[in-house]
């Protein structure tokens, strides 16, 4: 419990590092405020506070800022995921493209972006540096075979999981990995802590796709919103491998549809199984999370690590 | 003529490099591929080389890489201006927007942007990863303050200038003081060639803001794009500072107006003396970038910044 203390500390101290912020410019100050203002879960940033304590003693300096480094990275994409998407509500609260403009959310982004290549430098390890812009670099990459998978239903297993992996997996894994950098971890360690979180990653990214078509959900994002955007999401994609002629046929006319009666598709989804071999797959990558937090052998970090794959599981946003 | 050769030579180098792409994903592919199938003038990479030519035998190999970070830094700051500026035409090419998507732009700039920074930590050095993060954030910002300032008709000059030296000065100084830092040359000589390389950027963007009123332009950028986008231009600025009521009411009645009467704008501009005073200006920021181009101690280098100052001023693209 005391570290759970210890750590909710560590997360004050990054959201007052991330908000000290030194934008003269009164519009930029207010964008940047905005987007700070609704504190998301940090969850990327908890994993890597948690990664980082494998040696709280080494760099201990730079373990707040390699969390908002993470934090930022993060905010980034959402910010520009939003232009992209055409979302309008972000943690609860309007976007920055609904509020200004697609103008504004394209270039706040590239701030905050560079922002956190300017902090990263004053770190100056050279193998975070190189994760991290890897890590950038594959999120685009996943964010684009995304965008061209839109209203594809015969995308493949394979395929979807590659979508996860590089757009939420991929982060997770590079927020697990520099944080066990910066602590100077053995190699082992580092292996294992790494693939432990691309795990999370993929599992968080199955859940948020279940979490569409839930009506508890408190995610402050709307109900149906992947559906409505024309995504795959695993719950559709197993459903409609299940599914008839006929029931194809409704669930591709649903796809991209913003009037979708979403109780009868949700109702249609659940029948044909999606929902429950989308959960099973969850299962799956929490159990592949848990063999790697095993492997861990900090004793306390590994405790963290299980914790933060079955949240990652039971969650309700 | 023999060194001018050899940049001809780099250039080819730094295209090779940067086409030389792995992404696997056929829409990644096509993007990047259209994006830079049409060359730019490459001014920034070649500044960027003559002034790593300060020591060609220092860091040799990663002088072509280095001018290529600068050309995936600028292009990537292209692509989101054209979703920002919901521009269609690109380099006499139609942009990523208008063929594919907004969303595409905005993603595939990210992907560039990562790029650039992927092969910054591959060179590896601290000061030039400083001064390129640094340098992209400051773009951004320049952006914002320009998309702040749309249809302002009452910005002031400083306002002016500090666009100009942010969006497009900005990455002019960091092209030529990453190259000196690459070339291991001394304080003093960074500071002049990056403070001549400042002063090519701002007269660069004046001139720019010429061209937009230019019929002789061939920049493959349709004319008045800048005044139909609401953005305040030096000829316009100046014009309206002299207009009376009734004049400045025409002016500001034109910006941001798709259907304006271009030919009479022009003449009204050019009356009003907006195109002399531009001109005037472009000159001062000429006769500074000469300043310190004497002051660089290394002949070859001197007379190649000076050459690429005179184009600055008297480019028509």
């Amino acid at each position: 419990m005391k570290s759970m203390k210890t750590l909710q500390k560590e997360i004050k101290l990054v959201e007052k590092m991330i908000k000290k912020d030194v934008a003269i410019e009164t519009t930029i100050k207010n964008l940047y405020d905005h987007i700070f203002k609704s504190n998301g879960k940090k969850i990327r940033a908890r994993l890597n506070l948690i990664s980082s304590s494998l040696n709280r003693n080494k760099n201990k300096n730079f373990r707040i800022k390699l969390a908002a480094i993470i934090e930022l990275l993060h905010t980034a994409t959402l910010v520009h995921d939003d232009v992209v998407d055409d979302s309008s509500i972000r943690r609860g609260k309007k976007s920055v493209n609904n509020i200004w403009s697609n103008a504004h959310g394209v270039l706040i982004g590239d701030y905050i972006y560079s922002k956190a290549f300017i902090y990263m430098v004053d770190i100056g390890n050279q193998q975070i540096l190189q994760e991290l812009s890897n890590a950038t670099n594959d999120i685009s990459q996943g964010e684009l075979i995304q965008l061209d998978a839109i209203n594809n239903n015969e995308i493949t297993l394979n395929k979807l999981k590659k979508i996860s992996y590089f757009k939420t997996g991929r982060l997770f894994e590079a927020s697990a990995k520099t944080g066990a950098l910066l602590a100077g971890a053995n190699r082992k360690c580092i292996e294992n802590i790494s693939k432990c979180a691309k795990n999370i990653g993929i599992l968080f990214q199955i859940k948020d796709d279940l979490l569409d078509y839930s009506s508890n959900s408190k995610t402050g994002k709307p109900l149906f919103q992947d559906l409505k955007e024309g995504k795959i999401t695993y719950p559709f994609f197993y459903a409609y491998k299940n599914a008839n002629n006929k029931e194809k046929k409704t669930l591709i006319d649903s796809l991209g549809n913003k009037k979708v009666s979403t109780f009868k598709i949700l109702k249609l989804i659940a029948r044909l199984d999606g929902i429950n071999k989308a959960k099973k797959l969850a299962k799956q990558f929490h159990k592949n999370a848990i063999i790697f937090a095993n492997e861990i052998d900090n004793i306390e970090v590994q405790r963290e690590m299980i914790e933060l794959t079955n949240t990652a599981l039971y969650r309700e946003k």
